[in-house]
């Protein structure tokens, strides 16, 4: 099966829905405008299809080798790298100054959503060396900018992220590396500890590895007040720009679930007292800039999960169109009726809608998160700039932890879908789901991220993220859609707000009575109904949007006057039906799970709590 | 880590719930007592844990090898069956007056709990076997019986059934391969075609292997009518006893997602024209016989997510006991605090109840379906023989659907309690994600168990079926636990009742007015409102009677007046806890779902019906 992606709903997202023209009338996206973004979207396009889905499978099949101390990937990996960075994605989004090509985070996100539907498991070594990048960009020196920065985006030297250690994983801070002050020599450190699950901490695309770790200076405080970050190469380049090693030993590499082609990697820095470390951005700054890279990070499995999930959705679509088992239900009896495609049974059909809105619903969000991050650059008055900040913040966990999850649910539909076919490697949805698990452990696990939302987002300055967002919501819920053919989804979306904010209101009161536990203990449904709610309010928008559009589309066209089935024949018609069709369902078939939610969560029963299992 | 299981828990549903020493008051269970199914317990339990539990990593780790056209399983593995079939578990059920020891079944479903959550993938050699020999004891002739039934339940024999083909999966009736009557022979057929998917289809445990295979007689008509069954043994034994090869070829064996260990192959039957089979249980009866050993195996498959449920519920209560990682949320703000296991965190305690609910929930579902077939043997009257066997099929496809999906849930779950090390091989939790997946795909993929629950059981009889189980609800829910300590979760019970019955009623509904989409595009969400209301029902009642054993256990101990923690330093009393914790958690934190989902089927969202893909 060849690689397919849904373009047209990549294009209605950033233009007709986003409207990427109108944000390129602003610096400082004022070089770029709709036809040069297209042009970008067709050659992501290109080399997700050519370049990265060729190797989706016989990545997972042969996955990475852990060989005389070094990782090596599959066949072709190397060269599709090369291909990969020659083309500039790497430097897709940082700042053109810095030596990248400044596009719209938004742009990056569609282009990440094909990548990642082509080969997930080849987008961390770019992902994170975008990542990487980017932290030198906002927090290094000119020296250390001048050393590293063109080699990383020109693809020479990747990058990766230190964090977790055996026993420290979600409590980063009480991680044990250390950084010893080498004599004489400023801002320089000897480097000594063990980081374990490290993404692409070892592979041979590369000439170069470029870590950004988190170890503790000597005689600074425990905690998180005492962590700062490092640049550690895995070969120190010299004044001539010469290579040596830096003492950063391959311990071994993980056996995983799926992402085979990933090599996680246990790193031992200084087993030979000898691996030299930069700090960066500050002394005891490092959790507040490793934050820039965890948050990028977050949003970009986010776009994990919704490049999964669209993939998950498209292969099953495919099947479910191929595929002829049974009569239609009304023959049933009949032993010599038609035999059709599944597709036309109910209950698959279901299942096709279900991840459809999965896969649309995660796409508006990791869309419109990356838009908030690029009105928040083009805004010219300071709340402006608050207001896209805000709205940024508070989704950065919920694009996380909604995506991966529902991602992971796709596939299993999907899975489903394809019946016992969906169980055998060659079909491909079991390696989809198997890779796509990972994403709601790692970069915080999905309650990590619920408690963030929580402690972090709705609790500061005195719930202002949240309120901006429901603010947000509430021109939509306020506006004529509610009015529209689509009044009774509004109406519906208008009770899941009411019983949003009834939760994070209770959750306050018990904040401030002392008992932090039972917000807590409901973390992660708040989570999620936010995510339901606020994917409810893009689809619907979205349906506002194109029920305008088919409108005038179908008088253009004169099919006004056809029947559904007949409009239906028109791709574009047909597409703008679907849009419709998705934000019905979404609203009726998912949204009441709010309802269930606020149940539980409002039934103040404590068993979890009181349980001594 | 060693094997474990909740004996106390197995204990509670068979003796102090189900009281299966009443049940052994009657034929034909009257040779049997309580001391003895205790012993059988242990035996069961010995057997998991140094039989089959060794093999359940390396079984994963090594897989089926396929090998000059012939399966051979890991090292060990034919030890492993032999001393399972000596301990005489494969004849367990099978009536004494043919071979077996006649037990009751809820005592298999005990003993399948312990052997599944050890190693699910070893089972299925036992289980298939097991179904094909009680095919054999209910259809077949004394001369079949004669041949076949010891060599099967000694174990030097396996069986399996062979239903599907390429383009005959859901569609059974399908198939292609034919049965041509050798001339002279009464009841002997050439048997040619190919199946696939044939589970345990071909493995070195023993030297024969013995076929139920549903092919058309040459001339018989299309559909269902035309379907017969035939035992078609790998190996032909003639009359002296003697084995020739019978033209059944392994042509490959499947790359799966999990249960590496179990061979799924494709089998191609006479493709030298010479492979013979024995028709059983009437020309074109086929169907009929099969749907026998159809249903015991969908019983099977729910104890397969029973077992798997319970092994990832263990495991992961044992890695959150061990792991520490952050302090206590009150002192987050506290470098210096006490780092403590997770167990403690509310979030994480939240997910392992969701856990202990599922497993717990599988097990008194499975265990309640299989003690309605030992019923319906006991019951003397006919009237009582019909109400337990019509609660019985009623349940076969919610046993079989929600044990499986929330199975898979609670693996899911026990991967994100483990973290990042969830993904990790050497954990056993993905690989109990991985196994368990194939559970809600075969048998009838569980959208086929909805419609069977739908089209099969509801609507058959008037409605019978149902009334009968919601008449045994009502027993529950009109008793004195309405006015007990339960009373709030009782009534969330009752609740969750009148929204099944007004939905089954509006399902009716449509059906009288031709509209059988409607019915067929909720029928999973109806199914999954069942299961969920079932399981409550089953945990309250079972938290009714852990409340009065708790009371008199209290009383007897003197530990009545100590506070809960005291108290819950007895394991006894611990338990008893547990289950009415568990209880509770389910109705309020579970069953909520079911309001979600009846506001789903009741919005009359038809989007899924009208859209065009």
């Amino acid at each position: 099966m060849s690689f397919t992606c849904d373009m047209r709903d990549v294009r209605f997202n950033l233009f007709d829905f986003l409207d990427l023209g109108r944000l390129c009338e602003h610096a400082p996206y004022q070089d770029f405008d709709v036809s040069l973004l297209n042009d970008m979207l067709e050659a992501a396009r290109d080399t997700a299809a050519n370049v990265l889905y060729p190797l989706h499978e016989q990545g997972d099949r042969l996955g990475v080798r852990f060989e005389d101390g070094r990782v090596k990937l599959p066949p072709g990996w190397r060269e599709a790298y090369e291909t990969y960075v020659e083309m500039g994605w790497n430097g897709l989004v940082i700042p053109e100054e810095q030596g990248g090509q400044g596009l719209p985070m938004a742009l990056y996100a569609a282009a990440q959503d094909m990548f990642i539907s082509a080969n997930g498991s080849f987008m961390f070594t770019p992902g994170l060396t975008t990542g990487a990048a980017n932290l030198i960009v906002s927090f290094g020196t000119d020296a250390q900018k001048e050393v590293y920065l063109e080699k990383m985006l020109e693809g020479q030297w990747a990058g990766t992220m230190c964090l977790t250690e055996a026993d420290a994983g979600t409590a980063v801070p009480d991680l044990r590396s250390s950084a010893t002050p080498i004599e004489g020599q400023d801002g320089k450190y000897h480097i000594k500890g063990q980081k374990i699950f490290i993404s692409a901490g070892d592979h041979d695309l590369t000439d170069n590895i470029i870590h950004m770790v988190l170890a503790r200076i000597d005689g600074d405080p425990s905690g998180s007040k005492g962590v700062s970050l490092f640049i550690v190469p895995r070969m120190r380049p010299d004044a001539e720009g010469n290579l040596s090693f830096n003492d950063v030993t391959t311990v071994g590499c993980e056996e995983k679930m799926g992402i085979h082609a990933c090599p996680t990697c246990t790193l031992s820095f200084g087993e030979a007292d000898d691996c030299e470390g930069w700090l960066i951005g500050g002394r005891s700054k490092g959790l507040r800039c490793m934050f820039q890279m965890m948050n990028e990070a977050r949003i970009a499995v986010g776009a994990q999960g919704m490049g999964t999930a669209s993939a998950a959705w498209l292969k099953t679509l495919n099947y479910a169109r191929e595929r002829v088992q049974g009569t239609r239900l009304r023959d049933m009896k009949n032993p010599d009726a038609e035999r059709v495609q599944i597709i036309k049974h109910p209950d698959v059909a279901r299942m096709l809608m279900h991840m459809k809105a999965i896969a649309e619903g995660s796409r508006a969000l990791v869309y419109y998160a990356a838009y908030c991050h690029d009105r928040e650059m083009a805004a010219e008055d300071k709340a402006a700039k608050h207001r896209w900040n805000h709205q940024l913040e508070i989704l950065t966990p919920i694009v996380k932890a909604w995506c991966s999850d529902e991602a992971f649910r796709a596939t299993e539909i999907g899975i489903q879908v394809h019946g016992g076919y969906g169980y055998i490697r060659e079909y491909g949805l079991e390696q989809l789901a198997r890779d796509v698990k990972i994403a709601s452990l790692y970069e915080g696990t999905n309650g990590v991220q619920a408690l963030d939302l929580l402690g972090r987002k709705v609790s500061r300055k005195g719930g202002m993220m949240l309120m901006t967002l429901l603010g947000e919501l509430g021109k939509f819920l306020n506006g004529p859609a509610l009015q529209g053919p689509l009044a009774k989804e509004v109406a519906a979306l208008c009770e899941a707000q009411d019983l949003l904010t009834k939760t994070a209101f209770s959750f306050a009161q018990s904040n401030m009575s002392g008992d932090v536990d039972y917000p807590a203990l409901h973390a992660c449904s708040f989570l999620q109904m936010m995510g339901d709610t606020l994917v409810a309010w893009l689809l619907l928008r979205q349906a506002t949007r194109a029920q305008e559009m088919l409108t005038a589309y179908l008088a253009k066209t004169g099919l006004a006057g056809k029947d559904h089935a007949t409009q239906c024949e028109d791709p574009e018609a047909r597409f703008l039906h679907g849009k419709i069709a998705t934000a019905r369902f979404f609203t009726h078939q998912i949204l009441p799970r709010t309802q269930a939610r606020f149940q539980s969560i409002l039934s103040e029963d404590r068993s979890v709590l009181e349980v001594v299992f």
